[in-house]
């Protein structure tokens, strides 16, 4: 998989590349990432990148010019998806994750001041996509948060143990809590059933916790899961607990 | 503003907050950032931080001991939060940044690998806090986009021309498109009401295009914005396109 990311601060992106899971997948050759400056494509004297809005209003607005220019620089091919890191975009989830992680090129347009010049997103007919519901100054750090998502799914990238199907979001449910040694810290035990043995009970043990914590914590979340495919293991343990 | 981060990887969090608004922030004394490793703390003689799970199963879980007393070096005051960055968190958005930046120390944990010793949750009493249904690495990139928009909404670090209260969600609804020079690229055109000059026009159709595009791409939000108080002005328009 190969990430093309257009910014203005690209030293943010190599350096938030360069560690963990993502160094690791990159020095094995699995994925690349290549950032690309916009203010290296433009034509303008001052090397200016934004502009001020047509209609009036706050704030500077990122030109078509540099950012179309740097955007054909990068080869393209049959398998190659654009996204827009844009707080009006599409909300980012683990099942785009998913759809993304099948490509072998993404190119990603970051943002910064007030935004883009609206035909910088029909030029490129990038899908906008949003991480969430807050404001943030650029969409270098959204990209970050994608680009890491995306490569722990990719093939390779994780081993045995560090499998990314035991991870929260993964079924649509959270995480059950997680402990490890030593078996008493500051007076707090780790709960009797995990030091028992008994897999089956430990197993039983944690989907309870999946499912109280989920509902507890994001009941849109646990409301979801009830309403969709729940096998004959799942019901079980609900019934019993008088979840459902 | 103080912000303390516990990262395995400091030198994400540092290099990451060394750009734009949060550098220039940080050179203004206005807000300080300080990363922490847990590693340093460490008693074991292996310089270890993580260790295997109780119960069994897949990954290594970061362990109680060079947490807590990483956590506990920190010197905390009256208005200090603590929270931790986790996928069974309570989901982030702009309402939490809002009341974020009102502290002045706020304490980020990051977790990393499969996930904390439930016990580290429970000591710090740390507010667990997710930016997205998706699955990460680790929390260094959702803390350095909550540092990001909380910074953005404390006085004094943006300038006029950037003020927030122009961004996207500030009041529920996505953006209006933007338009810069030139008037014309690549045969797309600069809407002719931009060009106008008539700014009450000019008004009215930026906020038709900010119903128009929140109801197309954000059901939810527009939704949640028409089960809002809705004022005469606003009113107005939506009925006069058929949105109300």
């Amino acid at each position: 998989m190969k990430f093309d990311v257009l910014s203005l601060f690209p030293e943010v992106i190599e350096s938030g590349c360069n560690f963990s899971i993502i160094k690791r997948a990159a020095s094995q050759g699995i994925i690349s990432i290549n950032a690309i400056n916009p203010r290296d494509y433009t034509l303008d004297k001052h090397r200016k990148t934004d502009d001020t809005p047509y209609g009036g209003g706050a704030g500077m607005l990122l030109s078509c010019q540099p950012y179309i220019d740097a955007y054909n620089s990068i080869s393209k091919n049959s398998n190659t998806k654009t996204i827009i890191m844009s707080p009006k975009g599409k909300k980012y989830d683990q099942n785009m994750a998913l759809k993304l992680s099948e490509l072998n090129q993404l190119i990603i347009i970051c943002g910064h001041y007030e935004g883009f010049d609206e035909r910088i997103i029909e030029i490129t007919q990038g899908e906008e996509i949003s991480i969430g519901d807050f404001v943030m100054t650029g969409g270098e750090y959204p990209a970050l948060c994608i680009i890491d998502s995306i490569t722990r799914l990719i093939k390779g990238v994780l081993g045995d143990d560090e499998s990314a199907e035991y991870d929260s979001h993964s079924d649509g449910l959270l995480e059950y809590p997680h402990y490890t040694k030593p078996r008493e810290y500051m007076g707090l035990s780790v709960p009797e059933i995990l030091l028992s043995g008994n897999h089956e009970k430990i197993k039983e043990w944690r989907r309870l916790q999946q499912f109280i914590i989920t509902k507890e914590k994001r009941p849109d979340l646990f409301e979801k899961f009830l309403n969709g495919k729940i096998d004959e293991y799942d019901k079980k343990i609900l019934k019993k607990n008088n979840l459902i």
